[in-house]
């Protein structure tokens, strides 16, 4: 209204907006079986700790969706989870090479040089993702007491910016960390979306790739809260009870954790949910394409379109249904899907956006 | 069984177990109205890290307990209620006051120590309870760089032990602490049972009482998961959203532990529910203390009864419905009731040691 | 001589080599004043940490050189001073601004992330000097706890390859940063070198351009170590005391320390000192730009000379006269001059390394 | 003066002060042997960080001391000797049992706690020195990951009070810590005196007694500066090059370090200027023994001497002659001897003494 008044014009009535936001997948609620789940789990009494039969059968599931024995510790949300992950594999005078724009690097407010006392040594990698030679470039001053030591790769399935690593390229990177006596983390916030991508096979990306140890992330897959560490190399995990507590991510209550996990194993839900959202993401670049003055950063391959947007028309878009900008510099925007997402949504999304922006061609 | 036959002797049957285990008030369940309004809460999207209305409702809804304009930071769980608080009143070289059995000192895996790099000078306390004049013993060395400078006195109400401090109590803390520029932590990982025990007056033993912030418990209360750390004192809650999300205790869909808080504050529910554990707790102490060859250490303040047991019976009454030993050296026990207790528990169990400890005598 | 014998030639005599060697500042013995200060401050007791009459003196001297009521923290080291510098100014959750190829950020094993938790923000710099714009490129995220908050602008003074901030520059450095409620740290490791560069006016780079805190280098400067973290803005220095303590840098037997800067800053003898090496390396430059095949980086503005030599001969200058190569992908190497580098020195060094890279050309 | 004024009374002469203080032994100078090796180290140029002969010279003098292979890492001052050998012992989870009185835990500002992030379990301990059966009794919660996880056993020889292991009550202690999986770290900042006292047998109460680190003193035994952290079990220094940089306890110009080690081992130069510390400790207890009013805690065993003085003579004695007051609850008083006090000091310091305490007797 007060634009309207500003602007001495008429007031615009504004365009339907789709009820479930695109800001974020974690702004989805919970998966309804999964919320289920957490009312079943509700009976009774269970010790805490994860000395409760829902934690052994979670931890069960995920053997059987990797088909491997990994070992599992569930934290409470994704830094945490990382940080987890970090601290098992790297002593302070070790270093995590990462791409530059990793969320370990830029979205968890120094949490990993904090936990780990390592410095990130991060890369200006395209499209998010890092390159095998990459690492290899950094593997200088090795035994030099003045330099960090390169000990961890970590890389992000599906990445930041919505790209994918296909299983050879995580395996590539792998052999060649392995090759010089480096581990590979991978920031699997948003795994399920990315093992959806790849067709299903969970194994080919993480255990037959190499990955020692992977974030296997609930909190954007449909949980309420959630997240598992999973050790895929044997031995890693042996003091990984310690450093969860000591990092204040052992949940209590841990059969909620748990039970989340399972119904979210359970017949494939993460896959079909997460499949869900990737195809919406699909939809909506299709629809957008189509909006003049609106332009598609390149083809989602997972839960997120990056676009640009007249920057006239920004404040008035997120006003009406909020989402976040990515790059200032070039009013680049990322909208996301989830589990949630409705074909309707993405209708009324493309109707609003495509309303809003044609005054700024 | 196979204890039996280890003796060569005919089995006995064991007796009824109680349904709900007297392990810990972290073993039971979450209260059916905070599950309800978990799934209320479940609709449509919101975004993250608490800039959703459940938030805001939550933060007034404790500002209303409080009466008082309080700041809240939620946190996941206990251990990162506790670290949050410390972080954002110490600087590293400054060291925390507390008693020796303090959660922060023992249960913590050091946790306190790992996030503020500070030391806790933890000492003796009978009953659990610090005296004003143990801290004036610790102003030594103040301005001395060798030395650690005392900056926090943290308490915990209700005591690790089962026992209070009552209002004037903590005021006397706070008035010693205050005087010596100290700020005054209360680990209020309980402070549902103690409010409960001293009438329901929250303000009388926080705000009116001194105390700078308080981790306000929601976990042991009968929520899922959930922590709030609560800045009583203007001014210290400054930075405390870059130490949440440094330290890795920021909720992403923050909804759902915002719905729980309220949902547990609502129609005074946390202090019936408390005020319920409390008498469990209570009838429980009554019906033991009849038992012959058990030996009540004290009358239980809250919600948990501290006694001895007969050394050789200790293995079966563990394996029959478990619950910790406390101290080894007097076989001394811990039995805790929460909001899911029933009398019918405390028949059983009672009826259950009873049965057990009988032939020990 | 085994080079001799795979290339299957008569042995050739090495040149002579130059009686001090090119390798570092730090390669440079003690200032022969500063000996002598060293042995006439061992007479009799005094109290540790500070509390003598050399100390007080050796205050009194900065305060006089900087022309301006500055708060000392004596220390052992550079990196010792610089950790000490930076955790006065910072938060955990705060980050550093710096070049890509600070000290901090690439020759101290990670200690500034080890002792102050926080993140650099490391940014690539044409000859190792940061920009004022590229301060305000950092200046996003402000307020959003997702991010690190940049907090302190880190420069060197001269910087890691020998060049050289004017007074005007730092100045803009210092007005941007306090302009967004940032400081200034300037790693002055070789603040001698560069104050006699620029004609040894110390207060005009330092006091009068804003800087806030200053790591004043002694050991390259002649002593045998020891450096003094300057605070410049008053309030800084507050906890100092208790910070230099707990990492570990705090000299007992402080009177050592104290008189030798004292001799060092006597009759400006840093600044002399200083200057020959300046004017050393000048004459390194200026001789060598004369033998072929070798290709000066850029004049040097200090006491480092940056080369490229042909490949194949590196390693036979090496073994000669060692020194260290600074960019292997493009054969680049770094010579530095001292206090204690010769003409005579300059002289051998520039006749050997145009013998043994003759037949390399 | 004003004292006798307030009092009314004719001023008394102050008694001939000693002229080498008996604050501490870190307040005497350095040995002239010492001295004359850093003259004499300063010839010409040397590598930085230890690549020098000088270097190579002092560790193969203390592996000769010990009569066995010895890892050595020089470092600046025993704080940082200290958390440098702690953290090649430790993770953050892991915990170090101590005497409440150890250095470690009173004097190092938290130092210990910040570089580890470990708890130091501080246990009382009659005349400073832990017993065996105090270590077991901190094995408790072995596996529990809520429990910080016992794994150095640190002592101090000699100790802060002045008294003395034997070497059989080291082997006692590093048997019941190796038993259970612990190692044992001996912080010897006064190791010379102790080693003197016990007749100069090094090997005796270090390598046969089992010991895994040790934290081997030079600054109290006449040192400038340098201490050198002693690792008797293979394996542990494997990382000890990066954590003593990353710790900022790399001395750059290792050379003078390393000369003053020489020259201290130099013709048992150590043990010589202990042992006669040791003597004027003695020689001052039993001359003040005879002064009335002054009461011997006990007697020396190394170089310091406490003893209880009428409280009101206190402040006049230590303006008179400085040293520290150790327990103000008795008017306990530590005086100390170094290699620097001569008979005559002690002469004049016990009159000194007498004198000024004859009026509150």
């Amino acid at each position: 209204m007060y634009q309207a008044e500003r602007a001495g014009t008429v007031p615009r009535m504004a365009p339907r907006a789709p009820e479930h936001s695109f800001a974020s997948d974690n702004a989805a609620g919970v998966l309804p079986e999964v919320m289920d789940a957490l009312v079943a789990a509700n009976e009774g009494t269970a010790l805490a700790y994860g000395a409760d039969p829902w934690t052994d059968r979670a931890v069960a599931d995920l053997r059987e969706r990797f088909d491997h024995p990994v070992d599992v510790a569930f934290c409470w949300g994704g830094t945490g989870a990382n940080v987890v992950a970090l601290q098992a594999l790297l002593r302070p005078f070790e270093a995590v090479i990462c791409p530059e724009g990793a969320h370990i690097n830029v979205d968890e407010c120094g949490a990993p040089e904090r936990f780990t006392g390592s410095k990130l040594i991060d890369l200006p990698c395209a499209g998010g993702k890092l390159q095998p030679e990459q690492v290899v470039g950094q593997l200088h001053g090795i035994g030099d007491e003045h330099h960090v030591q390169p000990r961890v790769v970590s890389i992000t399935q599906s990445t930041e910016v919505g790209t994918l690593y296909q299983p050879a390229e995580i395996a590539a990177i792998c052999e060649v960390a392995h090759a010089h006596g480096l581990l590979v983390h991978v920031d699997g916030a948003r795994i399920a979306n990315a093992t959806a991508a790849l067709g299903g096979d969970l194994r080919a990306s993480t255990v037959d790739a190499g990955v020692d140890v992977l974030s296997f992330g609930g909190t954007k897959a449909g949980l309420m809260y959630g997240e598992a560490v999973v050790f895929l190399t044997p031995g890693l995990a042996d003091q990984v009870a310690f450093i969860r507590k000591q990092s204040a991510q052992l949940p209590s209550k841990m059969r909620y954790v748990s039970a989340q996990f399972s119904a979210l194993l359970a017949e494939d839900r993460w896959l079909a949910a997460a499949g869900h959202a990737n195809a919406m993401a699909s939809q909506l670049a299709d629809q957008v394409a189509g909006v003049p003055s609106v332009e598609l950063s390149h083809r989602p391959e997972v839960n997120a379109v990056f676009a640009r947007v007249p920057k006239g028309a920004l404040a008035e878009l997120q006003d009406w249904s909020f989402f976040w900008e990515w790059d200032p510099a070039v009013t680049e925007v990322r909208w996301m899907t989830s589990w949630q997402t409705t074909p309707d949504d993405v209708d009324a999304f493309v109707a609003g956006i495509a309303e809003i922006v044609a005054p700024h061609r």
